[in-house]
């Protein structure tokens, strides 16, 4: 490798530094603050590598835990777009083509190719790997939701078949079975609180 | 796959959570506050992906984002180890053989044993692609240090001289080339910072 190829390699590496300081809107477990996308997309990588053997079909879970690690990185120029939020899932998408052309048009050679056609993959959500990680993508802040007494379901006021909406397909469609999982999670969640609403209306 | 297994397999996903609020002593490049071990691990597997092609020996360089994804978790139980801190290094060492016996162990089946496992062979550092994980474990925050106008460094008053101790072996062991490159930037840091306190002493 030519020396400056390394130096266009460092400075990608140090340009991806920001993604830890996008903020989501998913708390973390313990609710002290709120996540970043650098750590979600490290634990999004362990849920690939723990929940393998229940994707839809059969997946390169090599190519499925890359995916997830460079998912996020268009965040570093265009920011995290909250799932409940109103803007224009259009707009977002062009903007995040622009960012993921710069972001990974930083790494010379066949590497920066590699990526943003990797990247592309994922958002195409097409391929059996691009499904799976799409899957998990929902999986895990569905899970903190249901373990941080509602998360951003209470912030944004959203009720059950909103989620089951909008998290159902995309998680079916790479694991029926993880979906069969995070369904009965849903569920039981509205439920109890619908049970303690009861209790304190009485 | 039984229902109980994924059940335990989400409480492990749920229980390495807490590895983003493991604080390291290196900063952001940034410098709006310290490092967390979950996006720290989540940027050394993109150190792996970009900078594969630098390991001195052959790797499978899937196997070392692995390593570097799981390196860390032990931390949920013992804490970040600091670099220049004065801690007993055998007695931490065996604290995490105990952490991470328990913390894999948590994941039922053969991929419990296999995180162990892989969480051994890259604390030996004695495989090649253990070697390519350690050395990158060094590098990713040598290069903070050096653009952060000398990060944990100044902080411990670190000497040149410690500095080529502390990081050169691993580092040269897993990636001649990369030490070279790190060697010079960490030379070059330092023969700055004694130009500047000339120009400070007139």
């Amino acid at each position: 490798m030519p020396p400056d190829t390394l130096t266009q390699q460092l400075a990608f590496l140090r340009e991806i530094d920001a993604l830890k300081s996008v903020v989501r809107q998913s708390p973390l477990l313990n609710r002290s603050r709120k996540e970043n996308s650098a750590e979600h997309s490290w634990h999004l990588a362990m849920y690939a590598l723990l929940l393998r053997d229940y994707a839809g079909a059969e997946v390169n879970v090599d190519r499925v835990i890359k995916m997830l690690l460079i998912h996020d990185i268009v965040e570093v120029d265009v920011g995290d777009t909250p799932m409940h939020g109103g803007s224009s899932a259009t707009v977002q998408a062009e903007l995040e083509q622009v960012a993921a052309r710069r972001l990974f048009g930083l790494v010379p050679g066949s590497h920066g190719s590699e990526l943003l056609a990797l990247w592309q993959e994922f958002e195409a959500a097409e391929s059996d790997d691009a499904r799976f990680a799409k899957a998990l993508d929902k999986v895990q802040p569905l899970i903190v939701n249901v373990f941080t007494d509602g998360g951003t379901w209470t912030e944004s006021g959203v009720e059950l078949m909103q989620v089951l909406e909008q998290y159902g397909p995309t998680i079916q469609r790479g694991s029926p079975a993880l979906w069969n999982a995070c369904e009965a999670m849903t569920r039981e969640y509205f439920a109890k609180c619908v049970t303690n609403l009861r209790g304190d209306a009485r």
